[in-house]
């Protein structure tokens, strides 16, 4: 049998012994556990950042693993802790939100609430600051060696979770005469680039209410992103030239900004909670007089 | 048998190869070892820093794992190196003072200063900066695979060990009129959060002199930080409105200062070296005239 | 048998999830590997960083280890993906230059471009922006699996691949009278030591000229490092006072400027791809008259 991974994702960055402690509870559990870092940089309680990275990465995970999210504002203060079973995997984390978007993504099919049920899992003395390594980390080791979920607390029902607001798209004018979406940033990659909130779904749909395929919507799209002004979508940073910003459906397919080579986020002035606009040129021209 | 642990903590940085070349150098020589980082984000040089952080972190790995520690501004001189066998583990670093408080918090049993005994051992060509890569991770991956202790040095006194220099809580007026206590910062966290000097024993200590417990004395008690001055204790963050300090104790069980989903650093700007001051209204109150 | 090795080195930073994503990619179809972060640290699109360090880390890796390399400004482009095979192990990137230093140091066997072929190994939708996810870690990771390389691609000669062009050390005055070499940096790292590319061999092969051998040269060497100018070349750190600059062999045997406890970069105003120049004062004296 190959061994349990543990996944974790935090804002408690690496320049300090967080990670690497929590890493010591759980191998002191779980002592053949293979661990991940998704990120631990995640901008300090930063919940749309981190549960839109969560469901970026976490889909791309054997069946069974154990995703350890601490994006914990709320620490030591009466907000319950979850463990969530997927149909692929599970999810440890506080009642906050964190989880919105992978649970909306890899179907939840039931949830518990840490209890008093969970405390001879948790370490003897717990901080009120530090449940990542008091409680999460050996929550998700003694998960990992196969104890039950509701070994840990009470059944809760999915629709009970706490979900945090993902900005969303929005058309800006009414409703016939619609022609420009407002497409907000969830977050800036490494690089600059801007991820914003659109899927394909929306797009489709969007560009399906003027009559037009994708393809055809492309030939009419005009992006504005702050400063910058450009006609279409790239499939890649090389279809265009060194230096000039493009718009493309990014590896979690949802529309992104970039430079090629560049950064588009100081290069167009936003950032996330900023929006960026999409505006069609419709079929039938109404230019004229 | 479980796999070994080597855990790694240096001012190394992750831009760089150095710890991923540390990471090759071990696993060529003890292939099944787990290897963890504790972290890499030491300020350069500063074994304060380090030691602290050591010392919070290694407590709560599994008996027997080997902790390596490079923060070496020696690194190619005189200094000598380390092998320290503790109750719970083993130390492997320059003896320069980064095992300080870990060996104050882990007893320590016996202790070996590295000699040519160690050369087999070491990389063959060893270079004169980076000893992480070419005497440390090598001895530390031996040391997994089981040698002993002795096969790489010569025994030595627990006491000739080196000490860095731990900034103490001091008390500010002189002997009886005491009533501040003046309390260095030994770091800053990812948050901003200021982590000090006062442990928990040394505040009951304190407060005892005044015929206090320590929940009467938090009633009595006013804390300056930087320009922020403010009462009490409180127990996490969110026992404060947004943006308000909060002193508390943290989970490594020292006063820390934060502001709740803020900086506090930043708010209060103080820094590592700097202190807090503590100021206690004595139970009999010497108002009037 | 023990477990086998994937190390990664890329551009990507650790605040987002592609790492962790590539990371679960790979442990859903090779459970027992053993993976290694060489570092993620790369300037974006950086490949002169990005080869010199994959070169000084690679060495150290036992034999048989897969090292993926994504620094890939042309992904989702035409530019073609490699398998080569050297003598100590594998290693799996664009065909862009990136492995333009360990190839040079790790005798090379035999390579493959990914085809068609390559194809079953990858997810089955390739986005054209995240080939590390996509294509490199399923790819390492069935080669880690025991696949064969051919299995990928089509052979393809060696010297058909991509190289980058690494600044190389020049002579400064005409070919008699030289007595200047200009020196460039290659990158900076985390302490702010400048490494340059100028190598042992080359250094001697220098002196050689002048009749002199290494140790007779450096009594004769000066060294301008942007406004700081000093003699000679030091061991180690401590050869110099705290705060002094110092030329010294650095641990990938390429010449390093660093200062004693302070950073060289910000000190001597150099970064990459600027210079430093080395003086020799010929053993028959001009002055005189």
């Amino acid at each position: 049998m190959s061994r349990a991974i543990i996944t974790l994702t935090t804002d408690f960055g690496l320049t300090d012994m967080y990670v690497g402690t929590m890493k010591g509870v759980i191998l002191g559990i779980a002592p053949d556990v293979q661990i991940v870092d998704l990120t631990h940089g995640i901008a300090p309680q930063n919940l749309i950042e981190a549960t839109v990275k969560l469901a970026a990465a976490t889909a791309y995970f054997p069946k069974g693993t154990i995703h350890v999210g601490v994006v914990d504002p709320g620490v030591g203060s009466t907000r319950s802790a979850l463990i969530v079973e997927t149909v692929s995997g599970f999810f440890v984390a506080p009642d906050n939100g964190l989880l919105t978007l992978p649970l909306r993504k890899q179907s939840p099919v039931r949830a518990i609430r840490l209890t008093e049920k969970a405390l001879p899992f948790c370490l003897p003395e717990q901080s009120s600051t530090f449940h990542g390594r008091d409680v999460f980390a050996p929550i998700a080791a003694y998960l990992a060696q196969g104890r039950a979920v509701e070994e840990f607390g009470e059944w809760c029902a999915l629709d009970s979770l706490s979900e945090c607001a993902i900005p969303s798209v929005e058309q800006v004018v009414g409703d016939l005469n619609t022609e420009t979406l407002r497409v907000p940033i969830l977050y800036q990659d490494h690089f600059g680039n801007l991820i914003t909130a659109l899927t394909r779904d929306l797009w489709i749909g969007w560009v399906a209410r003027f009559g037009l395929s994708s393809e055809e919507a492309i030939q009419r799209l005009t992006i504005q992103a702050g400063a910058l002004r450009w006609q279409g979508l790239a499939r890649t940073y090389s279809d265009v030239p060194m230096g000039y910003p493009l718009a493309y459906w990014g590896s979690a397919q949802t529309l992104e900004i970039g430079i090629r080579e560049g950064d588009a986020a100081s290069s167009c002035a936003l950032k996330p909670d900023e929006s960026i606009f999409l505006t069609l040129r419709p079929p039938t021209s109404r230019s004229g007089s």
